[in-house]
């Protein structure tokens, strides 16, 4: 089975594809896609959504994970994220993959075993699960990585029981 | 010239469309899109993308005024309605359509005069200057023909100077 982790930013949106063989996983690809170079909100978006599509039709996807609405301080900031997320949402189901939501709360306990952990705790742990020897990848492609490992960790949990 | 105004919402999506001859204007054609009977957020976001990219073959419009970004007390809802505006935004810039964007209270001046006015001055207003003899047509239909009459406005005005 392949995941693909979705980390939707402002300024790079993170992506990472997982593949799962039984119960051992290995990181199949990750990067971001980067929009501060383009300013005009209506081109930004084509090129969010051009890229995923993309990414979708490569790796061939069989569900995504996303992080969940989380609620942010600064309204505009909001707003403007959920521009994006519109988009990736949208270029998803165009291909009917099923969405899987989890908060970056459940994410950290998932990747580092604690909901509180920091960024530089779950590039630790992504870096040991993957053996990714600390590459040089933005947080946000880290970040996407760790969402597909929460649903891959979800999907463990829920045949044991 | 044809102008196509729209009015994201989060149950029904308002479109509007207004074609100009020097300076007069008709109401070329309004709708609204329904997503209520849809649950799904992805569903509904393809819902959206698919009928506003109909609209824009089947009307041709040289450019696009939608409502800007406005601040609701609920963030979820802005949330959600980013979540649409982000699908709208790509469908016009996928088709490479100028877009303008007119606050709630520029739309209520342009049309009633008063930035404060209600909705059913709105309504009253386009009907008289569309001729639509009191259509039952839903208030986001009539809203995203306001956003396009705003946009005429801001034409016309610009061509005085």
């Amino acid at each position: 089975m392949i995941i693909v982790g979705i980390d939707p930013g402002s300024r790079y949106c993170g992506y990472g594809l997982i593949q799962t063989q039984a119960n051992k996983v290995i990181a199949a690809g990750c990067d971001v896609i980067d929009v501060t170079r383009v300013s005009n909100l209506g081109e930004r978006l084509v090129l969010i959504h051009s890229k995923i599509t993309e990414v979708l039709e490569e790796y061939q996807p069989d569900c995504a994970a996303i992080e969940s609405m989380f609620f942010q301080k600064h309204i505009r900031s909001v707003f403007t994220l959920g521009h994006a997320r519109g988009v990736i949402l949208l270029a998803l189901a165009q291909k009917g993959i099923p969405i899987f939501e989890y908060s970056p709360r459940e994410v950290k306990k998932a990747v580092v075993g604690n909901g509180n952990a920091d960024k530089e705790q779950v590039r630790y742990m992504i870096d040991k699960i993957y053996k990714l020897e600390a590459s040089n990848k933005k947080d946000d492609a880290y970040d996407a990585l760790a969402i597909a490992t929460a649903h891959f960790n979800r999907i463990k949990l829920d045949a044991l029981q």
